[in-house]
């Protein structure tokens, strides 16, 4: 049996999200599905984490078991023949047995694009929230800071999320202008459910001076997250990239 | 009866090109239908040209003439809430009567976006033409030279077309690389129709070897269609930018 990694690129605007799903159309279906005419033998995708309807990726990545013999350099190219055009395969690698995309990963790379011109660029309607109110980037800068290091993000994280530790450590935490477009880039080891979309929200908050950057710190305390701001919308999320331990991926 | 000049911007890949017609939506019947809403009563805009299926604007020009008391920078707000999203109006003034936006305009400014990379980007899909065979850069850019000045364009003109004058200028061509994207620019006073395309068509078999850069020349002087180069797909086409005499718009 092999275990196969791919680097896929999506644009989520037509997909469920990642998560296999019975009454809607996910990524990880259009792969599997994808694999199954390939390999001629049905397979199961292990993604990297979950997505939800509308956010998008650059390089997702999934691993699968196979006993085919195809070599893994073909496996994008004939991937890409069946695949939709909203599905890129970008790499394919054998990897250890012990790979496993999910809980192998170190580190993830998000972005988060906001559109902030007073007409929406058209060619963004979907990759980006489209915020036309004034934003003092200034402040937003400043707020970026309290977000960095570990800490308990539970005021971060989609109420309804089960999981135990909210925990995760955030490496770095940017925002750049870009014309018109904010771009925010974070850097760390895990994110909880919506934990980038609630972050992106909360700097749009203190953009808006409904929140001080100084507030930011007690939010995290307080682990509220009725506090923090609202979920910014999917369609200006990215998962960027996934980090792996050396000589694994 | 007041005169108004609207800048427009749209993804055109849902649309029959611009104009018109009887079985396909086109972005000219959005525009009016949304106009005629706005206004309450029937409206007739005149574009500055025609567009193909598939091929986008980022700052189309047309007018129309109205009753209508609206102040004109109430126009853009109105007409972005019942718009299609992937039609927005970026600016609406009042221009003298005579201003026509085909027959006054002085020049045009075109993209065309190439995306060279071996697996094409999922969010250029409708944005760019996915070229991913080798291509010798330093060639395309020696075969701009020879499109720059006034020739008669007859080769690059789609078969069919019934214009009788087929002389237009060329006052500036372009190529430039960003990352894997090839970014052609070319400003003109005019442009026959799908003479941008057969152009960068022509630049594509210039870098993959099948026409001399040398060659131009010849190919423009002999009006022949069939030694240019074939016609780029719509989808890696943009209105740039239309030039009006100055204080007309």
């Amino acid at each position: 049996m092999r275990n196969i990694a791919l680097t896929i690129q999506f644009d989520g605007t037509a997909y469920h999200g990642w998560q296999r799903q019975n009454n809607a159309f996910s990524v990880q279906q259009a792969i599997e599905s994808a694999l199954s005419r390939i390999t001629g033998a049905p397979v199961t995708v292990t993604g990297c984490g979950r997505t939800d309807a509308g956010v998008h990726a650059l390089r997702y990545v999934c691993n699968f078991l196979t006993e085919a013999r195809m070599p893994a350099e073909r496996f994008a190219p004939a991937l890409n023949s069946v695949l939709p055009c909203d599905i890129r395969c970008l790499a394919a690698a054998d990897v250890p047995k012990s790979f496993h995309a999910r809980f192998s990963a170190i580190g993830k790379r998000y972005r988060y694009l906001i559109d902030h011109a007073p007409v929406g660029d058209v060619f963004l309607r979907d990759r980006a929230w489209q915020y036309r109110y004034p934003l003092d980037f200034a402040q937003m800068q400043r707020a970026c800071d309290a977000f960095i290091g570990k800490h308990d993000f539970a005021a971060f994280c989609a109420s309804g999320s089960e999981v135990s530790n909210t925990v995760r450590e955030i490496y770095s935490l940017t925002l750049e202008r870009q014309g018109s477009l904010i771009l925010m880039e974070v850097y760390g080891n895990g994110f909880l459910y919506n934990m980038v979309r609630i972050i992106a929200g909360t700097l749009v908050w203190v953009g808006s001076g409904k929140i001080c950057a100084e507030q930011i710190a007690e939010i995290i305390d307080k682990r509220d997250r009725k506090l923090a701001g609202i979920t910014a919308p999917p369609q200006g999320l990215y998962l960027q990239e996934v980090l792996y331990p050396e000589r694994m991926l």
